[in-house]
C-alpha cells in the first residue's frame, strides 16, 4: 500500500502503534512535545520538526534568513504551546552541494535572531551533503515545573476557546506569493507574518502559570484541524463561532481586494502559530486572546454562523 | 564561496561563531552530544544525526529493517560515547511519494529493535513528504550522573589509548558492497557490521563509571579522524602502535583474499561505532578492551610500525 492512502496522522498510528507506547510519567507521541521527567521537579519538553525542499520552502523564494528564522520559530513554537521555558535547539543540516557561504551565513543569522528571541541557544547538530535538496531537521528541549505542561487532552465542556491572535495572515501571505500579487503594504504584512512567524513563547509560559487554564496547543496546519486534535484527545465537542474568530485589517483589506474568503484562510490556512487554549469561563490570564468559542458535551465541532464545514491542512 | 571549500568541521566552526557560545554550565557544539544541567542532581546527554538517501545509503542496496537499526544506532553510540543511559529518542522522517507501507513497516521494525536493545523507546518525531529522496533525522535524548560524562577534551600525557573492539570491519562491509564481492562467510559477516553497528551503551557506561577513564568518543569517521578530534580538544598527541589494532579474522580473510590494505580499513573506513577511550594506566574497566597506543606531551599523533599518515573519512 502506498503510504499516501494512510495520510499523515495513519502513518503516524501506524508508527505509534510498531515502536510501542511510552514508559510510566512520561508522555510520548501525539501531543506538541513529549514530556519527560527529571529528577528535581521540573519536567523536560521536546519537540523536533523537518522542513524539506520542494515540500516546505522553494530556495529561490523565501530568503536564507527568513528561512532559518522559520525552521527555529516552528519549534519554538511547540515548546510555546506546552507552556514551556526552551532551553536549547539542535540543528542537522543536508546540503546539497553547490550550495554558498552567503546562503549559509544568512540562514545562521536568522535562526540565531529567532533562538535569542526565545532565549535558547544553538547546543549542538548535525551537517551533511544531500544528493537533493536542502533538508532541515531542528529540535528544540524547553522545561517547566512538574505538572505545570499544558496537553491537547484537558478540555473540559464548558471551558471558553481562545487563540492569541489574528488567524489567516500567513495563509493570505502564501496566497500572496503562490499567485503573484503585488505587494503593497497590506499584502507585505502577510507575506511577512507567513515567512517570519513569531513564537508566542511569553504567552504560553504566562498560559501555563494560570490554573483556569485547561488544554492548549499552537496553530501550526489551520484551527479547523488543530482544534480537532484537542477534541479528539479531550473526548469533547466545540461550537466555534465564526463571527468571532480575529481577522486582522491587512487580511481583510487583500481578500476583499482578491476576493478571496478571509475566514476560510483564518480557518483552513495554517502557519498561524498563535496558541489554542481552552480555559474555565472567569479565567483571566495576563496574555491577549480572544474567545471564539466553548468547548461541548458532545463529540461534533460546530461552526456557528457558517453553513459549510472546515478542513486544515493535509500533509499526504 | 562555495560551502565545499569550507570542508564539514569548517562549516561547523562559521555555525558555532555565527550563533554564539553555549551558556555557563552547558556543554554546546563540538563532543557527541551536548550535556545540560538538570536540577537533581543529573545531566541530560543530547545527540542528533541525519542521514540522507544517496550521501548515507542507496534505497535499494540497504534493506528497510536494516536502515531503521542503523538510523537508531549511529544516535545511541553517540549518547554511548559519553557514558550515558538512553532515556528516548525522536525520528523524524520526510518521505518521498511513491514509498510504500512494506518499507515503513521494515523501517520501523528495525528501528524498534535497536531501541529496545538499547533499552529507550521512540517518544516522538515528525512525518513529512519529501521532493526528493528519503531523509531522516534521529534525536536521542540519554542522562548520567552530574559530572559524570566523558568528554573528549580530557585526555592527559600517559593516558594508555583504547578501543572497544576491533576496527575496519564496517568499512571492509562497505567495500564488499560498492565492489560487489561474493559474501561468502566472512564477507557476509563485514557486511552484517555495516549494515548493523552495534551501539556500545552498555561498554560506555561501565567505562563512565569507572574513575580512571579520562576522555570518550565513538568511532564513526575512522579512528585516523576521530582521534585527532581528542587530540585537539585535550592539547596533547599520541602514539598509535599499527600492530596493536585489533583486526577480526574475517577482516583479515577478505583482505588478504581481495588485496585490501585491512590496517587501511580499520584506520580510516569509519562506522564501526567502537568506542575510544583513553585511561591512567593501571586502571582496569570491566569492559573488553584493546590498547593501542598512549596519549603524548606534543601535538603529534604518530603511528608507529607504518611509514604512513592515515586521514580518515570526509563528509564534504
Amino acid at each position: 500500500m502506498d503510504l499516501k492512502e494512510l495520510g499523515e496522522f495513519g502513518l503516524i498510528e501506524r508508527i505509534k502503534e510498531a515502536v510501542g507506547g511510552a514508559p510510566e510519567g512520561v508522555l510520548g507521541i501525539g501531543d506538541d512535545c513529549a514530556v519527560l521527567p527529571q529528577a528535581g521537579g521540573m519536567e523536560t519538553l521536546v519537540t523536533t520538526d523537518m522542513l524539506v525542499e520542494g515540500s516546505h520552502f522553494l530556495r529561490d523564494d523565501i530568503p536564507a534568513r527568513l528561512l532559518g528564522w522559520k525552521s527555529a520559530a516552528v519549534n519554538f513554537s511547540d515548546i510555546a504551546a506546552m507552556g514551556g521555558r526552551p532551553v536549547g535547539s539542535f540543528l542537522s543540516l543536508g546540503l546539497p552541494r553547490g550550495l554558498d557561504t552567503e546562503w549559509m551565513d544568512g540562514f545562521t543569522a536568522g535562526y540565531r535572531e529567532c533562538s535569542d528571541y526565545c532565549g535558547a541557544p544553538l547546543l549542538g547538530g548535525d551537517t551533511t551533503t544531500s544528493q537533493a535538496g536542502i533538508c532541515i531537521n531542528v529540535t528544540v528541549l524547553g522545561e517547566c515545573a512538574s505538572g505545570r505542561s499544558r496537553k491537547r487532552s484537558d478540555a473540559v465542556p464548558g471551558d471558553l476557546v481562545c487563540v492569541t491572535g489574528p488567524l489567516g495572515d500567513s495563509g493570505g501571505g502564501l496566497q500572496v506569493i503562490l499567485k503573484g500579487v503585488e505587494r503593497d503594504a497590506a499584502a507585505g504584512a502577510l507575506v511577512a507574518r507567513h515567512y517570519r512567524p513569531v513564537p508566542r513563547v511569553r504567552e504560553g509560559m504566562a498560559l501555563a502559570a494560570t490554573p483556569g487554564v485547561h488544554s492548549m496547543m499552537d496553530i501550526s496546519d489551520g484551527i479547523a484541524s488543530d482544534l480537532r486534535h484537542i477534541l479528539k484527545a479531550s473526548g469533547t465537542g466545540a461550537e466555534i463561532r465564526t463571527a468571532d474568530i480575529p481577522l486582522s485589517a491587512e487580511l481583510r483589506q487583500v481578500c476583499a481586494r482578491q476576493g478571496w474568503d478571509a475566514l476560510d484562510l483564518a480557518l483552513t490556512g495554517g502557519e498561524d502559530y498563535e496558541l489554542l487554549f481552552t480555559m474555565a469561563p472567569g479565567t483571566e490570564p495576563t496574555v491577549t486572546y480572544y474567545v471564539i468559542g466553548r468547548i461541548t458535551e458532545g463529540r461534533d465541532l460546530v461552526w456557528v454562523g457558517s453553513d459549510r464545514d472546515y478542513l486544515g491542512f493535509r500533509h499526504f
